[in-house]
C-alpha cells in the first residue's frame, strides 16, 4: 500500500504540504494541490486518518456521549447528529453512559482522555465539576444537549415552559382536576429535563389558584410507566382526575391506552396531554408540545463546529421552540365533573 | 503537552518501545515497562490514540453501519454492542445507513476506505459483490447482524422459523384464516428478514394445506404501519381473519390497538402473534417469538474480535436460538367462526 511519503516523493513536495494538499486543511497552492492529487491518484492512495491526525492535529471525529438510544428524543437526537456530522465528514465515536454507573467514571477519567477528538457532544448529561475540569484540560469544546454546566454551550428546549404551557391548554378547557404522570416530589430521582417540566406543570397550577389541587404520580417517563401509573390513577372512579398532563408523549400515550381499557372514553371523560410530539402522537391523536430532536442535533453540531475553527467563540444557549399541537385527545371537562 | 518523545527520552527507550509499553501490545520486559509507565506518570503523559495507532497499525476502533435507531431491535442492538466494545476498550465509530441513497454508495466508495477500524460490524443490510469487494481489498474482517453474504460471518435470528413457529401456533389452536400483517407478495419490497418471515408464514400454511388461505397484508413494520393496515382489515365484519401474524412485535401491537379500537376482543375474537418480544409486548399480553437483540450485540463483537486476532479464522454463522413466549393474545377461535 502506498504511503503518503510515496506520494509526496513522486509530487516532488514535502510530507507535510503532500497531507495538506490531501487533507484540505491549511494552504496550499492551487498548482501544487493538484500535482499532489495526480500523484496519489496514480499511486492510488488512500489517506489514513491516523497519518491525516498527525500532520494536522485534526481528527475529524466528534466523541458523542448519550444514554441508551432506546426512547424516541435519543434515537431522533442520534439521527441528527449523524446527518450533520457525515455531511461536514466527521466520524461520530459513540459512547452509551448511563446514570450513576462506574462506567461513567471510566469515561470521563481513563477513556476520554486518551482518545482524539476535535470536539465533544454530551446528551442527557450534565457533566460535573470534575467531568468539566477533565474535559477543559484536553481543550476540547464541548456541546451539551439537554442538561447543561455553566461554560459550555447547549442546544435545550425550555422544558419548565413547555409543561407550563400543556397544563395551561387544559386550564383553559375548564380543567381544575389535572394530575401529572411521570412526576415526583423529589426532583433529584427525575433527569434534569423531567424535573423541569414538573416545576412548569406547578407554575400554571400556581398562577391559576390551583396549587393545592396538584397531584404528582410517579411513573417512568415510558408507555409501560405511564400505563401502569395510569391504571392506578384511574382505576379508582371517585378520585379520577379530568385531565392528565404527561412527562412525555410516551408517558401520556401509555396513559391514554390504560383509560381505553378501563372504558374511559379520551377526551370526553379525560384529556391527555404530552410533551415531545413522539412519533406515535399522531396515531393516538395526541395534544402534545412539538419539539424536533432532530433539528437539536443539527443545531449541537453547529455549534460545535464553529468551537471548533474558532476556539475562542463564547458560550452559545440555543432554545428551539416548541408549540402547542392540538388534536383530538383535549376537551372540556363533562359538565359537572 | 507531553510526548511519546518525551516519555522515550526520559526513560531512556525508543519511541516504539515506549509505545508498546504503553499500548499494551507487543513485547516488552517487564522492567522496561515499569520504567516507560513512571516516566509517563512523572510526565503526566497521556496516551494518543494516532500515535498508538501508528506505532501498532491497531486502531481499537470498530466502525458499526446500521439503518437510523428507531426501532426497538436496533438500539437493542446498539446497546449490546456498545457493552462489549465498551468493554474491550474498543472505540465505536457508527454511521448510519438507508437503504437506497447516495450515502450507501459514498460511505462503501469513499468515506470507509480511508478510516483506519480494526473491524466492521455491518447491521441489516446485506453489501453488494461490489461493496464487499471495497471491504476485502481493505482486509479488515467484517461481521453482519441480520443479513449477510457468503464470505463473511454473522449473527443472525432464522427469521423463516420464527414466523413459521407463530404461525403454527395459531394453526394447533385451529385458526385458518390467519393474516399476515407486514407482509407483501414482492419479497424484494421487504427487508432481507421481513421477506424470510412471509416465507415461514407461507411455509406453515402449505404444510396444513392452507396455502389457498394466505392473505399478505401490507403494512410498515411499525406500530403506526399495523395500526393503518388492521384497521382496514378489520374493518369489514364480513372477511374478517380470526388471527393476525404480525411481522414483527410492533406491527402486532399496531394491530391490537387498532382492534381494541374497533371494538374486537382480543384474543376471543382475535388471536394476534408478534416476532421480537419488544419492550411492550408483555403490556399487551403479545404472544410472541422471543429473540435477544442486545445479546447478538455481544455475539457480533466476540466474532468480529476472534477475527480481528485471527485473520485466518474462517466465516462463522451463529443462529441464535428463538423461542415461543405464550402470552393472552391468542386463543381457540370461536365456534363456528
Amino acid at each position: 500500500m502506498s504511503t503518503i511519503a510515496d506520494v509526496a516523493a513522486r509530487a516532488g513536495v514535502s510530507k507535510a504540504t503532500a497531507s495538506r494538499a490531501l487533507s484540505g486543511r491549511g494552504y496550499v497552492s492551487e498548482e501544487t494541490r493538484s500535482r499532489v492529487a495526480a500523484a496519489a491518484a496514480e499511486l492510488a492512495y488512500v489517506a489514513h486518518s491516523s497519518a491525516i491526525s498527525l500532520a494536522t492535529g485534526r481528527t475529524q471525529t466528534v466523541g458523542v456521549i448519550m444514554p441508551p438510544v432506546d426512547r424516541w428524543f435519543f434515537s431522533e437526537l442520534l439521527a441528527g447528529l449523524q446527518e450533520s456530522l457525515f455531511a461536514l465528514d466527521y466520524e461520530l465515536a459513540l459512547y452509551g453512559l448511563r446514570e450513576g454507573t462506574t462506567t461513567r467514571e471510566r469515561l470521563f477519567d481513563k477513556v476520554l482522555p486518551r482518545r482524539r477528538f476535535d470536539g465533544i457532544i454530551a446528551v442527557g448529561l450534565q457533566p460535573s465539576a470534575h467531568e468539566l475540569e477533565r474535559l477543559r484540560r484536553s481543550e476540547r469544546p464541548l456541546v451539551s444537549v439537554g442538561p447543561y454546566s455553566e461554560g459550555s454551550s447547549s442546544v435545550s428546549i425550555d422544558d419548565t415552559a413547555a409543561a407550563r404551557i400543556a397544563t395551561e391548554h387544559l386550564i383553559e378547557l375548564g380543567h381544575t382536576d389535572i394530575a401529572f404522570v411521570g412526576g415526583s416530589a423529589d426532583a433529584g430521582a427525575l433527569s434534569f429535563g423531567d424535573a423541569r417540566r414538573v416545576e412548569g406543570y406547578l407554575e400554571a397550577l400556581r398562577a391559576a389558584d390551583l396549587a393545592a389541587r396538584a397531584r404528582l404520580v410517579e411513573a417512568a417517563p415510558t408507555m409501560p410507566g405511564g400505563y401502569g401509573a395510569a391504571a392506578e390513577l384511574l382505576g379508582d372512579r371517585r378520585g379520577r382526575p379530568t385531565a392528565i398532563v404527561g412527562v412525555c408523549d410516551e408517558a401520556a400515550i401509555g396513559a391514554t391506552i390504560a383509560a381505553r381499557r378501563l372504558g374511559i372514553a379520551v377526551p370526553t371523560e379525560l384529556s391527555v396531554v404530552g410533551i415531545d410530539d413522539h412519533q406515535h402522537a399522531e396515531m393516538f391523536s395526541l395534544t402534545t408540545i412539538r419539539q424536533s430532536p432532530r433539528e437539536q442535533g443539527h443545531e449541537a453540531v453547529r455549534l460545535l463546529r464553529e468551537r471548533i475553527e474558532h476556539s475562542d467563540a463564547p458560550p452559545e444557549h440555543v432554545v428551539p421552540a416548541s408549540a402547542l399541537v392540538v388534536r383530538n385527545s383535549t376537551a372540556a371537562p363533562r359538565h359537572g365533573s
